[in-house]
């Protein structure tokens, strides 16, 4: 069993770069406290005897020698980044479990027949940077290094500056680097354990997930002098189509996801009919087949009430991510430790992306989800407890040993 | 008849002040561009032989001397400050035609038995400093000087400053200035006009305004992890009542209008659910009882949805401008000029707040419109014809005439 105590003192520690008053974390990818983030990390991988390996897009390989090193490695990992207004948990715990998994190890004098590394992918959170899940996604070749590099921030910054101006720009090609199986853990960032009194979910998959901005366009007009008949107001022909997003999502439960986070207004002036709003859609969905059914379905909508309205609306397709499920024998793996451990455990679907959805496309992969505090996450006051963070890291110790071979 | 080539001509020289690129006008309240343009139009004032007076607000009036100075004069004015991305003749329109009027009288030596004023009012626009028609309304005890005084714009620097820094602290008192009769010419603002082919509008009164901020609370959370049946969207209830402003202006015709300009959400990325939604409701109607009415509708829906979805929602008034008819009398002399002119009239109400609204609380007032392209303002491409800016011009003046007497 792994030291809940030093894997908790561990996260303290790192969520102390970035601290925020209100008790969350913000370290953006690839600033100095990103840099900050990773040097800490990779000191404590060398003191607990682990190699370390920068990639060209700057993600980490913190590995611990097998037995037989010809052998592709067991590979645990998440990422360091956090969002704007983060907690101190997610991505963080994915990391500091795969720490606290080789200090283990090393206590109790064991060998693993294959090797065990960590890893640490950059710019998972994307908030900073897009797209989302870069360093894995370059890894997996979804997309180019050269694609990532050329990212910019709002500043005009772009990757390839920023992580030579850390120092993580490694010289390893990413992807050159086998992965005989690849384990994530993570808080579940969703209300679902919680609310069923469980302590480990057993991840079957992760949703696919595509990304739309829609763009709806009026005339701009004075909201005093104009008659309600001569109005072409575009956010009461977005409010209609903002409604049809969640509800294509209740029209295919179970697991349909309809989301509209992002809304902008023009001119947004208290007396002006707005002539253009655009909003984002987030359909997700278990299958491909399902989400784009939800996708058709708001499109269909979306013609038609340009149509009757005479207004014209555009949606445009700005990330696509397949529904990813999980190697059965990974799976397996999780919900027999979990059982072998005696923590109650359940199948769950992850409905948020993860660096193991690439992966899962590269090697067999799996993923064990916590309970976290009310399900949220993505903000300060996300929160997880102490004995949550030791089940799900003894999860991963014994689904890997399981892997690694003792 | 006035010399239409002329006033077109100075209307184009004051638009210089300011000139956008897009043919544009921005010329914010208590600018430096401002000053520009107050000193242009009282130097044109003074060349006309008149005299300019400065109130303690800055409101500036031009007179020309009656026969009998006793006499309470015969005013007409609007303002000369602009939107950010205002046009060239909202408010501008109404100051010069005033000039107009008074070259005109000049040119023919023709004496009026009470004086004429042409005044200019500051800070209509209210887009630097709030509130809106803040010269009219401290002239008209709509709140003090004070208040108006202790207006910060968004660097933090008052009104009373920036009046000082400019020039433009007059002695007068604000309202210690007798008034005969108001006139003021505008552009429509709305299409009313030319949808019905008609040059004068002859303005009935202005509707009531109501203006609401509301503000609707859910929980932010993860837009994939979080299954549809435990979310608090704050943008899905809040899209709800943002249809239902515009319903409550259709149950309330013809002249209710509804409008949602101003849109927020929390925290605005593009997989979180809405955690905070905030939004304008700007509602109007003929009377004060109907825009009551219509305020009451949108809050017992309000409160209703509130319950029926959990999820808190407040509304709170921002301004309130009751509605005002115009003086029988004025509404009547417009009409009678128009008719003599040959010019086609129909009588319209004004949905827009404008600067006669306070006149008519302390004399008889009326208003004159004419077309604008498209019915837009508040835009760099608000147009007019020149033979609309001329009509609009000569029903001024034999207005006014009718009301001083020759
Ligand atoms: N885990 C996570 O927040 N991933 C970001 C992409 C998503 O929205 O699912
Ligand atoms: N004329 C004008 O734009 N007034 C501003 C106040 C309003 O919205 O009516």
């Amino acid at each position: 069993r792994i030291n809940g105590e030093r894997l908790w003192a561990s996260l303290m520690e790192l969520a102390q770069i970035g601290a925020t008053p209100k008790g969350g974390v913000c370290r953006l990818t690839l600033t100095d406290l990103d840099k900050q983030g990773r040097d800490l990390v990779t000191g404590w991988a060398r003191e607990a005897g682990m190699t370390v390996t920068i990639d060209r897009i700057g993600n980490g390989f913190m590995r611990r020698a097998g037995r037989n090193n010809a052998l592709p490695p067991i590979v645990t990992g998440s990422h360091i980044d956090t969002q704007p207004t983060g907690g101190k948990f997610d991505g963080n715990y994915g990391v500091l479990a795969g720490i606290e998994v080789v200090r283990t190890l090393n206590d109790h004098g064991i060998a693993t027949e294959a090797p065990i590394e960590v890893a640490f992918w950059t710019n998972e959170e994307g908030s900073r940077f897009v797209p989302v899940m870069m360093g894995s996604g370059v890894f997996a070749k979804a997309f180019t290094l050269e694609h990532a590099y050329a990212a910019t921030d709002t500043e005009g910054k772009t990757v390839r500056d920023e992580l030579a101006r850390i120092g993580y720009i490694g010289e390893q090609e990413p992807g050159d680097h086998p992965i005989g199986a690849y384990f994530e853990t993570h808080i579940e960032q969703g209300p679902v354990l919680e609310d069923n009194d469980v302590t480990i979910g057993v991840v079957q998959g992760v949703l696919g997930i595509r990304w739309f901005d829609c763009t709806v366009t009026g005339m701009e007009a004075h909201a005093g002098p104009t008659p309600m008949a001569l109005r072409k107001d575009a956010l009461q022909v977005a409010t209609l189509l903002m409604q049809d997003v969640v509800a294509s999502a209740h029209r295919h439960a179970p697991h349909g996801r309809g989301t509209v986070g992002m809304v902008q207004v023009f001119p947004n002036s208290r007396n002006v009919i707005p002539g253009r709003v655009k909003f984002s859609i987030d359909l997700r969905n278990a299958t491909d087949a399902l989400v784009d059914e939800m996708a058709d379905e708001v499109k269909a909508y979306a013609a038609e009430l340009s149509e009757e309205m005479g207004l014209p609306i555009h949606i445009e397709l700005v990330s696509s991510y397949p529904a990813q499920g999980f190697n059965p024998g990974c799976v397996d793996a999780v919900a027999q430790a979990a059982h072998k451990l005696g923590y109650s455990s359940m199948p769950v679907v992850s409905g948020a992306g993860h660096d193991a959805v690439y992966m899962a496309q590269l090697a067999p992969a799996g993923m064990i989800f916590i309970p976290c505090k009310d399900g949220i996450s993505h903000n300060e006051i996300e929160d997880a407890k102490p004995e949550h963070i030791t089940a799900g890291c003894n999860v991963l110790l014994h689904a890997m040993l399981e892997r690694a071979g003792v």
